[in-house]
């Protein structure tokens, strides 16, 4: 097992990465008191729920689960109302924790539930997904979706520990994974070059799921996030970039209907189309743009958006989080690892890019 | 004018006071970017919304008002869902502040939604009800309710600014002066003896509303407030104490159908009951009990809770957002104007106090 801390303004935790974690009550101990709820989904639940509450139960916490319907489309206001009344009816108390035991649509509802729920209680995140052990458990953004727009309501709101079990992907589908390899290729574009190499070498045991590669990949990939986010919290610099490729792959998602591509998918052909949008800005050659597409395919991942219409993609994109008194902005790569946050007041850039 | 600091870990904001303070622009200035939302509720948008419109659109602000059902019925998440529909709907972003005009219900329920609208956008708190402008709207607590539990969901999130004009209150009814004053005596029992002291000999002139005693009141409850908060933000410790009689109080306005009984009426029947639950703790003389009933009677305020079961209180205690573990604690006071949290063991204490 190892151990990296994140230290945020707000408060620091523990993540934990190994195998084997969730029989391990020592990892939950520091952080749980009397009563816990498992929120989970119908899928994990049948997986991992029954072990999980065995183990606290065992050890003494009063524990009930909560289980949602499965999928992004589960991630509104009716979940939040369903977590809500049931920590309600069980007299969830300030000091009751949350544990969220799924991937990141499960980690962001009850993430956010907790957050809310008599202004906050502990929370704890046990993602049991690729793309939710390397991105969405650490960090503390929690968020739902509106009708109008994707995560439109959350908070940033830190969890008491992460503690990411890598027995739990081997029940993964593969398109699960491959989506989760959306984030890790994003990260090994944001960051140092070496990575990158590392991570193109190594793409084939990665997804045969070797264990050894796996767990620096998840480490690697954690530590990256936990750097950017004591640096900037509640995202109002460098934490931005995490969101490469996003602008546009939320579009995708939005279009498409939740769910029909998966995030980590839509996050693929978007971060094609933000290395594109990058060349036309005169940062990088096509050689670069290629290079960036061969590793998402490596991983089995699309790098093509669907087709829709230009004025689709616009109002899509014009309600995303980081337009600014109106003006759209953009993660795009000054060069591969290094990105940067450039305002769009230029829309046939952008026309171009999406008709390529 | 004046101007109080609130001081928290988070951030520091200023809280204005005074006469006039609508039509003041350099007020809401150096808070408000190019568009703002002004969230209020039918009544007060009649009489405030059409001004306050037109001071930030004549000083360049894009404005949409967003009005509300009035009433404590309404701080809940069909409300909210109506801020979020509206404020996607003008393309709210990142920058675009939420101004709260109205109430403790309109903080609140604005407040949450500014809290959580995008995790989190610049709030603007017009506190214009007494019971806001000396208690709600400084602090940061946000909520709405849901229908097992009052201010069950919400989160801690600071305003930008607080402006508390005072002439608003002139077109308040009375019944909600009064309601307001339970909280102005929730502080003088919390409190030094001379603001305490210094309220009784005053009852009178602040009921008729002069003008100079109001204004030293509301700054007198804002510091006191502002003090509390900065040592203690997210009620960890002696921020609890301001919940004095609110266990009680809470119990009542849920007992008796929210908005029945107004907060600050069931607040007032609380603090008697609290006061009485110190003395058979043996902390206060029934001399004392009789002094704080003799000061909310004078502000026009209920001291006999209404009628109902042993049984029905305490199901709404076992509710209230100080139980921890399972267990039931309330604000007592040692002495007037000292306050203790106790975990009360003993149903039978309870018991006594519901039913002299
Ligand atoms: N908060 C953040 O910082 C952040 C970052 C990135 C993504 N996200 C969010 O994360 C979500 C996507 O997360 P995701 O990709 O984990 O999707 P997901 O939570 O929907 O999980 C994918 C599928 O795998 C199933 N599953 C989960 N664990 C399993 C296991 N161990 N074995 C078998 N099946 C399992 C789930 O039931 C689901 O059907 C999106 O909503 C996205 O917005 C959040
Ligand atoms: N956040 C906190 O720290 C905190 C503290 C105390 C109370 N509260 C909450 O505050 C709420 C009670 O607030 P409230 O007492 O202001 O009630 P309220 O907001 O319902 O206002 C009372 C009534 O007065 C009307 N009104 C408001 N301003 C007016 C004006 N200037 N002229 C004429 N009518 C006006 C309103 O429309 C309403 O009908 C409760 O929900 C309570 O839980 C919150
Ligand atoms: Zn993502
Ligand atoms: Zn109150």
């Amino acid at each position: 097992m190892q151990t990296l801390q994140v230290r945020t303004p707000s408060h620091a935790y523990p993540i934990h990465i190994g195998k084997g974690l969730l029989a391990d009550f020592s990892l939950f101990a520091p952080h749980i008191g009397k009563k816990a709820a498992i929120v989970t989904n119908t899928t994990v639940s049948a997986l991992y729920a029954g072990a999980l509450e065995k183990l606290l139960r065992d050890n003494g916490v009063e524990t009930f689960s909560i289980v949602l319907a499965d999928g992004e489309a589960h991630k509104n206001h009716q979940s939040l109302l369903q977590i809500y009344d049931a920590l309600l009816a069980h007299r969830a108390d300030r000091k009751t924790a949350v544990v969220a035991l799924g991937g990141g649509v499960i980690g962001d509802t009850a993430g956010f539930a907790a957050a809310t729920y008599q202004r906050g209680v502990p929370l704890i995140q046990i993602p049991t997904t690729l793309l939710s052990q390397v991105d969405s458990s650490v960090g503390g953004k929690t968020a739902v979706n509106h009708p109008l727009g994707k995560n439109m309501i959350g908070a940033f709101y830190q969890p008491q520990a992460v503690i990411a079990d890598l027995d739990t992907l081997t029940t993964l589908p593969e398109r699960e994974f491959s989506a989760g390899m959306a984030e890790v290729v994003k990260y090994a574009l944001l960051g140092d070059a070496a990575f990158l190499a590392w991570l193109e070498e190594n793409i084939g045991g990665i997804m045969r799921q070797d264990a050894d590669l796996l767990a620096q990949t998840v480490a690697h990939c954690c530590q990256m996030k936990a750097d950017i986010v004591a640096q900037d919290e509640t995202e109002q610099g460098i934490r931005a970039h995490l969101n490469l490729g996003h602008t546009f792959g939320h579009a995708i998602e939005a279009e498409m209907g939740y769910g029909n591509w998966l995030h980590g998918e839509a996050v693929a052909a978007g971060m094609v189309l933000a290395a594109e949008l990058s060349r036309v800005q005169g940062c990088l050659n096509a050689g670069e743009v290629a290079r960036v597409s061969a590793l998402l395919r490596a991983a089995a991942l699309p790098v093509v958006p669907p087709e829709f219409p230009f004025e689709r993609w616009l109002a899509h994109m014009r309600h995303d989080k980081k337009v600014q008194n109106g003006q759209m902005r953009f993660v795009t790569l000054r060069r591969l690892g290094e990105a940067q946050v450039s305002v769009l007041d230029d829309e046939n850039l952008l026309r171009q890019v999406l008709s390529a």
